[in-house]
């Protein structure tokens, strides 16, 4: 990314980051109640003298949301923008550092450095959980903000806020909030500012995120672990079985579920030119994550405009060091299924459902009772988690053309205009609830870690995220 | 069982189980040296006033061994007695109860019942690591021999004595020990004193046991966990990768591994008659393990004289209430192999080798260069570990028709004769350093979840271990 001159972070960047840190400090897990109580308290005194007017709602059973707006005019456009607060779960030991005590780095591996040399050099990493996905575009609004109001000018947009916990766990409750206050959440279009800018990068407008789905899948064995001598090849094993049942729904590439991807919003010519016009950055992108090919042979922009079937994790028995010789009791696999445009997150559970009987599994929603354990040779417990589906919008459509000139004007660059995201985030609701399009402009680092270990935001994203945000306020909005 | 009279337990019990919980106190776990080190010593107390001469042996990088010897009579046969002292690792969380502090308890779900209720009632449990595999025969053994001593009778049979430290883990230096000291092992036969008596209750003798190899194997990925969205289904997963190598080794009851089990000694019609013999409790079995059917249509120890391939464990990313959205780095499984007689667990091992070549994986000895990575789909690293190979001896050789003699006059039960136990001792190694047979007669409950949690000896298996070697004294042994 061609490096943004930025007046305010050069004059005032260690007391943004000194508040971003502050930010950072609070854990923030999905659906760690208390902690986003908290956080969401700590976001509305963040954006306390910006102007914006901020207020916490909350449902019973639901994590809270800060939802808010900036009224400058009514006779101006108004821009919505989403940011969710809350981060992913943190498997703490392979973290190089507290993921709720934010160090400046140069790499994962490297020493900590003083918050005085992140201003001075913009390639350093702020280091912690969601100080990419997704604290980073707060700090940004919020600094971009407060600059402004100093400044004495009037914003040339009006704003509209909202700001999710709950997006990690799927946003269950973001359409039910979305209704409730949609009188107050009147925008011409919305910015979701999520994800990761383009792997050369560049910066990026995404036109579309895929849908979302989880399960997760118990297989049960006996009733105990058994010894693996005196039981092994008689007692059917339930991790066997588990590898059995997943090679069913995916090998070789190829997804085997009947009707999986059906619907998927087909890959239109202009999808292929918007993709064929990115930056070749694949061969890169696999030396750098280490594989030496993808599992098809089409650009990864391509791939995520259809449905994905990932094992996000297995579990059963043992393994070195605290090997056990056993045959274990049970067996977990956890699913995310993240669905093309077109998909219905129901309809892919139920092709899933159906898929189990025709291959003669016995499906429960509980641990199997006695009299199914004598009946059923292979029991699957199912818990699905139904988050949404996907959604797009032209790559040719006005928002984007846009966003793309204040990008432009923002950094001098041209954006990367993606056809959609791989990941998820919950377009569909607002689009659904709201009635308007939205577009995703991501502001972090593409090799920031989301949802892994040693989570890290370059100075340079921050810098120019709160450049962009500066810009929004300035530019020329038709409307 | 037929509950055996018991004058010793009788009178004793309180003492005894004392004495015996003193020992569950020690933590054992195989691999634990300084565990296993304070253990050693702690046996050769518990033999103090038996009239056995025990000596601790030491080697750099080895568990300590205890060996011995009673001598009475040169011109006395002399029976071996193999016991091993480690014992299987804990998870913790699954225990009802300290695994290392022992409770008595009629059954894993129920209360604490005082010492002094198992003395009255043999139906109650020991609860705790090893309590049945294998420190049973170990307090047994003692008991016994202190009771003979007390009567001031001279034993009708010289005994040898080898407690190991590592059976658990494959028995590494057994072999070298036994060779280093074959002069002072010099017994017509032995008896190998661990694993459960038959499924029924009845008494058991077992003519041979299955060999054993274990495999880690660890499939790799990406460099770092990777976002499921922004990746899924365009990087490969290492899970997903797992699961399509592990379904290749096995599926639907069939081991695919060229040449595996070739080399078993073929199941024999007096095989056959001997299993037809043993009392039929495979469907009660099944019930109480909760399984609907067996893995194969054959008798269980029918299966137990071919090998098995069994995944002991599988870890990759997260699952429920943990999960995280995420492409894993890494997968791994954890198998075991139960070797049938006849098969060397060096071509077991070699026979995987060759098969992942054969399907396409790059086969690691270490984690992948960078180079590797960008060369090779799918890389797997495999770490065996090399055990021994099964053996057996003719169910109507003399040494089991001595056994059988002896148990029928300590119960009055006739025992099962088992051609094969379905799990693992060093039968083998006994055989090629010292050139004679042994059989395995073991003591505890069937049900005595050895390896996994809640691992119990039920008095009444107990007082059967002290009666047994009681009558071992006595008996008339022609040599």
């Amino acid at each position: 990314m061609t490096l943004v001159d930025s007046p305010t972070f050069e004059r005032d960047g260690h007391a943004i980051l000194g508040e971003f840190f502050e930010l950072l400090r609070l854990p923030n897990v999905t659906g760690h109640d208390h902690e986003l109580e908290q956080h969401a308290g700590a976001i509305v005194e963040l954006f306390a003298d910006t102007g914006a007017d901020l207020t916490i709602h909350r449902r019973p059973g639901a994590s809270p949301i800060v939802l808010g707006r900036l009224d400058v005019d009514p006779a101006l456009p108004t821009v919505g923008i989403y940011v969710h607060y809350d981060g992913q779960p943190v498997n703490e030991p392979d973290w190089r550092s507290d993921p709720f005590d934010p160090v400046v780095k140069r790499s994962t591996e490297a020493t900590t450095e003083p918050i005085s040399a992140a201003v001075e050099d913009r390639s350093l990493r702020v280091f912690a959980r969601a100080s990419a996905d997704d604290r980073a575009p707060l700090i940004a609004l919020a600094t971009a903000l407060r600059q402004f109001r100093r400044s004495g000018r009037t914003p040339s947009v009006n704003l509209v806020f909202c700001f999710d916990g709950e997006e990690e766990r799927g946003s269950p409750n973001l359409s039910t909030y979305l209704t409730e206050h949609r009188h107050d959440l009147d925008a011409d279009h919305w910015w979701i500012c999520d994800g990761p800018v383009h792997q050369s990068g560049r910066p990026q407008i995404v036109c579309g995120v895929r849908g979302y789905v989880g399960l997760e899948l118990t297989v049960f064995g006996p009733h105990v672990e058994l010894h693996s001598g005196h039981y092994g090849n008689w007692v059917p094993n339930p991790a066997q079985t588990l590898v059995e049942i997943l090679h069913t729904f995916k090998h070789d590439g190829h997804v085997e579920i009947e009707g999986f991807d059906a619907c998927a919003t087909p890959i239109t010519t202009s999808d292929r030119r918007a993709i064929g016009q990115l930056p070749v950055s694949e061969p890169r992108l696999l030396q750098e994550l280490g594989v030496a090919a993808p599992e098809r042979d089409v650009p990864l922009f391509e791939s995520v405009l259809t449905s994905s079937f990932n094992i996000r994790g297995l579990r059963a028995g043992t393994v070195a060091p605290e090997t056990r010789n056993i045959i274990p009791a049970e067996a977990k696999a956890s699913i995310d299924m993240r669905l093309a445009t077109g998909v219905q997150p129901e309809d892919a559970v139920e092709q899933v459902m159906v898929h189990l009987s025709t291959i003669g599994v016995h499906v429960v929603d509980h641990p199997p009772t006695a009299e199914e354990r004598a009946r059923h040779q292979r029991i699957v417990q199912v818990v699905p988690e139904i988050a949404y589906p996907g959604f797009r919008v032209d790559t040719a459509s006005p928002s984007v053309d846009r966003t793309r000139r204040i990008i432009e004007s923002t950094t001098g660059d041209e954006p990367v205009v993606v056809p959609s995201l791989g990941g998820s985030v919950p377009f569909h609701h607002l689009h659904a609830v709201l009635g308007v399009d939205g577009i995703v402009v991501p502001i972090a680092n593409h090799d920031n870690n989301q949802h892994s270990s040693n989570e890290n935001l370059t100075i340079d994203n921050l810098v120019y995220g709160i450049e962009l945000f500066q810009t929004l306020l300035t530019s020329d909005h038709p409307g």
